[in-house]
């Protein structure tokens, strides 16, 4: 970023460290918004800003909240249907509730068993899981954990702790993603889906 | 970008307004910003809004500064030069310095003459131009606007201003990029390619 002044550069600089932007593509983006109104940088800058600062967690399932509480866990309707659905992340939730079609509520581990990266089951929120279920009348735990290793060790991990208190406790379906081709399916995944075979 | 708290939706839709970045982008980057540490969502927002709050144009040349003069035109020798190199926008001042070949001074013009978009040579900054040739022992105008049609139309219109001046008056050369393959060369360029040929 050679012959940039100052603010120009400084701007490109940072914008460069947000993932997927290239100090070619910073730099474009740093001339843009210099060219922009005053009025729409500081909405920009303020809503980066004020959106970092006022983020939390939800106190009862762990995902992004603005409040004590986020949406979902603020609803008595949700909890009413008796389900927690355990993701790892707040982006989960975000991916699940885009499907509109899901309405309980969330558990959110922030992050999974991985001994490799030295993340244990005390390092995520499941004892937080094991209280909500304990004061909680929960019906179904659903473990949305991804069909990776982590995730599915995870997912064995929390099925073996809630077994014994007389929850019903699923997995989300592994199988053909919609519209994918069995020729470019890698193996796995395949077994998966011919495990899962339903007689229809 | 439906079932996102508050906070995080303003970001992403504020994020979403600039060029290349489309909403699913947006949201990503949302999400990844929200998981960094405050300090560093501060630099971000601070080097946007105060980048954009503290640049002004350079009074001799027109391109963005931080002070009243750009780095270059405060440079003395840069102006013993006796070049100005004339370019549409200050972007192009950057990519001229990056080449890091060229010791003149600049003219931004901010803008082109365009009769479509109702851009006549008064609302560009060649009156200020003239006024420096007037002023400086100015020996050589360079005119660098880009080689399309309101480009080349601009520089035709200055150069036909300049002449009687008595300063030289060149524009850049138009030809095959380097590295380009001759098959995939549009005719105006090769056309402009063989028209600019020298001997060897």
């Amino acid at each position: 970023m050679f012959g940039q002044i100052e603010p120009i550069q400084r701007m490109a600089s940072q914008l460069a460290r947000l993932p997927g932007i290239g100090p070619k593509t910073a730099l474009r983006l740093a001339y843009h918004i210099i060219g922009l109104p005053q009025e729409q940088v500081h909405e920009l800058a303020a809503a980066i800003w004020q959106g970092r600062k006022n983020i939390r967690y939800c106190q009862t399932c762990g995902t992004y909240a603005a409040e004590a509480l986020c949406p979902i866990c603020a609803d008595a309707r949700r909890a009413e249907s008796g389900q927690i659905c355990v993701v790892r992340d707040a982006r989960d939730v975000a991916a699940i509730e885009r499907m509109r079609d899901y309405h309980g509520t969330y558990h959110v581990l922030q992050g999974v068993i991985s001994p490799m990266d030295g993340v244990g089951p005390e390092d995520i929120r499941i004892a937080e899981l094991l209280e909500r279920i304990k004061a909680q009348a929960v019906e179904e735990v659903i473990l949305a954990t991804n069909p990776d290793i982590e995730g599915e060790a995870t997912a064995s991990y929390i099925a073996r702790l809630l077994k014994p208190l007389g929850v019903t406790v699923t997995r989300i379906a592994h199988g053909m993603p919609v519209g994918g081709e069995l020729e470019y399916t890698d193996e796995i995944t395949l077994a998966k889906a011919m495990e899962g075979r339903r007689e229809i």
